[in-house]
């Protein structure tokens, strides 16, 4: 059933009544419509809403609902129906929902929880978050590797309605070490008999618990896997991580690179949610530097002061030249950044490309020089002409050299390479551009300073 | 075995020596790792390398590797064995290959096809590249409704090496109709006696052929799926979209959104292939036409020219309001593009969004104001401070409500938001900034004009 056309049937109908539709239809909808839909009612008729599923469905439907309403059912419903939900939810959601409940509520509900159960949600809650700690699950399949097919058949039929995946199964050795892997697909297609160590891929892609969460989507992302496990320090097996949350992770690390892309970053915040303060206090700090930055934009035109006095039409070009070293230099970065953060470019490129955006830069400045130069010539004669279009010039070179250089500075000193944003870059490519323009003109029309 | 060792290994060697130690190692790579280290050798020594592999490697190998790569051996080898080679590639990524090739070549392999697979690729090249048709794959498993769970599993193991993913059946009605689908983990745990339509979830989600890869993209991620269902106009099953090639669409959206925001936009090409001359074209126009706008500030700026001779310290403030409105503007553009984007906000939620956005753009135009009117004062009294800070604040205001209206204006009418880049709005709020800060210098010092 669509959500529109449920949302149409609930529309004009009481409380109660919405209660029986959804009872009637709900068996039909898909977990994550009916979360959808949930989040789309006041707070106060959430909880009737969700006690009206069964417990399989309410597992189900909970960590499809948003953050807010998480917390607000949590913290309304019946302390042991929490408790309940919470021993059925998938091990990494659970860890995330307790994270976010305030410390009483959490420590109660962990502490009613079976002993095997409280000592998984302590190990997985012990990561820093943006590690692949943090977002691993430990309700995996393992087998050791002296198992035959017909026993590790056996044993994922047995653990199948509790694990994340039972699609590959990590295979482990005496001490529990991580040795291998095989598929489900492999297993199916083997005789019972066989060994397990004989038909899996020892050839493993995994990843350390304390590297990033980013690391981990690139990989999983890059090896086509539908599972990346999670090792310790000793090649023991902690977890893993599933395609579905590392998609989950590549759009929070798109999002946050985007934003920062805009020198504006939101963290854990979206744009619907925030608060007005909270958008103030996120998006103030950069708009200030960059004003304090422009202060020395307006200093150079301050030293120029008397080249300005003595030729009034150059101002008439100021914004229009160092604009477009900014605008060359956000290309620049933004090209960059980009190709840093999905890695089709590396630090060992930089000499290499910054040949070529020499080049580029060069036959970009050289057009926009001569577009440039009629709008000279007819605002100020040919004079005029000459230093606009030799400013533009070198000042298109100037912003995209910044721009392309920054990020991998950036990178270099293990900055955020997206911190050289698009404002950073323009506000940098300005002061440059107000000196090399104004620098020129005195320059070539013996005037000022 | 890691890249880096491998690499190390064959750095000193003689290229009969490399293919030694690749024959030697190749049984413990990854594909993907193999495809990473054979695209950075020359073109001449790709195809004996790839020579060395056999036949199922080539296969698993071949998708990894870039386009370049991929063109370079399939005009340079053998005929009959380029044949066999897209005969047993997956059925999409045999299209997209297909599609780079020259139509001589292409007409050519696909004559020598067998029938079912000539027809297959007619059938899936004839979406439009974008569409949901155009990145989905044949090679699904279906079943019939009436099967019984043991028919079901039989026919799995049957077609499970051919195919891209057996872990979600597709369950088919009388006339080829998708009626629903069953996981292999609900087989696994069913009876073999049941019937498949007594499993099967008929809470389909699924996507058009024509419609977008990214609504299928965000439905899949949505809703968790290893891979999403295409239908025609008549419900019948056409092909199915896997998460790995989801995970692709994600990110090539994502870089598209990125660069469009820089206003520059690569299309097929990415940073380290592209051509100088292809840059220069795609970098080339935005610049221009923020060039001509600028000509707008210009204008503005010598239309205040009296005003500008009279209070010369003016010009002075002149960068840093302009570019405080810009970088206002960016801000909102930014977060607005990506929730847009993302799905976090839609378009009923304009108005309530801009009066949000209002009293935050309020806010930080007052602090900015505040901070700006120091400088103001201490360079040009208590005249110049006041009108420096008014400016600011009405500067900051304008930008942000220019940045956060401008993308969903576009969204409005259907065109792509991401076209509000950051230097479109920067130079949309530089035209506003120089007409309002020589406005009120002129109405408030009572000079020029």
């Amino acid at each position: 059933m669509e959500k529109e056309k449920l949302l149409e049937l609930l529309e004009p109908q009481a409380p109660d009544e919405i209660l029986d539709v959804i009872r009637d239809e709900v068996s039909e909808l898909h977990p994550a419509t009916l979360a959808d839909l949930m989040d789309q009612f006041e707070d106060e008729d959430i909880l009737p809403i969700f006690n009206t599923l069964d417990l399989e469905q309410k597992v189900a439907v909970f960590h499809h609902l948003s953050e807010s309403t998480q917390q607000h059912l949590a913290t309304t419903m019946r302390f042991q129906r929490l408790v309940k939900l919470v021993s059925l939810m998938s091990h990494d959601d659970r860890v995330d929902l307790l994270q976010s409940l305030d410390d009483d509520l959490k420590e109660t509900v962990i502490r009613s929880l079976a002993k095997a159960e409280r000592e998984d949600i302590l190990r997985l809650s012990n990561y820093k978050e943006g590690t692949a700690g943090a977002v691993m699950t430990s309700d995996y399949v393992w087998i050791y590797k002296e198992n035959s097919v017909r026993e590790a058949i056996k044993k994922i039929k047995r653990e199948a309605p509790d694990k994340e995946t039972i699609y590959t199964i990590y295979v482990l050795g005496e001490n529990r070490e991580l040795v291998g892997f095989v598929s489900l697909r492999e297993l199916m297609l083997a005789t019972l008999n066989d060994k397990v160590e004989d038909l899996m891929t020892t050839d493993l892609v995994s990843v350390d618990a304390t590297d990033s969460q980013e690391e981990s989507a690139d990989l999983l992302s890059k090896y086509d896997l539908i599972a990346i496990p999670v090792q310790d320090e000793a090649g023991r097996l902690l977890g893993i991580i599933t395609f579905d949350d590392v998609m989950d992770v590549l759009e929070e690390e798109a999002t946050d690179d985007f934003h920062k892309m805009g020198s504006v970053s939101l963290g854990k915040m979206t744009l619907a949610d925030a608060s007005i303060s909270a958008m103030i206090i996120k998006r103030l700090p950069w708009l200030l530097i960059l004003v304090f930055m422009n202060i020395f934009s307006g200093a150079g035109i301050a030293y120029f002061e008397d080249t300005i006095e003595a030729v009034v039409a150059l101002v008439f070009f100021l914004p229009l030249l160092i604009d477009s070293g900014g605008n060359a230099g956000s290309q620049a970065a933004t090209l960059m950044v980009r190709a840093l953060a999905t890695g089709t470019v590396k630090m060992k490129d930089w000499f290499r490309l910054l040949g070529k955006e020499v080049l580029i830069a060069l036959g970009i400045g050289i057009l926009m020089a001569v577009a440039v130069s009629f709008i000279g010539f007819y605002r100020g004669g040919i004079e005029v002409a000459v230093v606009v279009s030799l400013t533009m010039m070198i000042v298109v070179l100037f912003g995209s050299l910044v721009g392309m250089s920054l990020p991998f500075g950036l990178q270099r000193f293990n900055l955020d390479p997206a911190t050289a944003s698009a404002p950073l870059v323009t506000s940098i490519a300005d002061i440059g551009g107000v000196l090399i323009y104004f620098g020129i003109a005195t320059w070539y029309l013996g005037v000022g300073v």
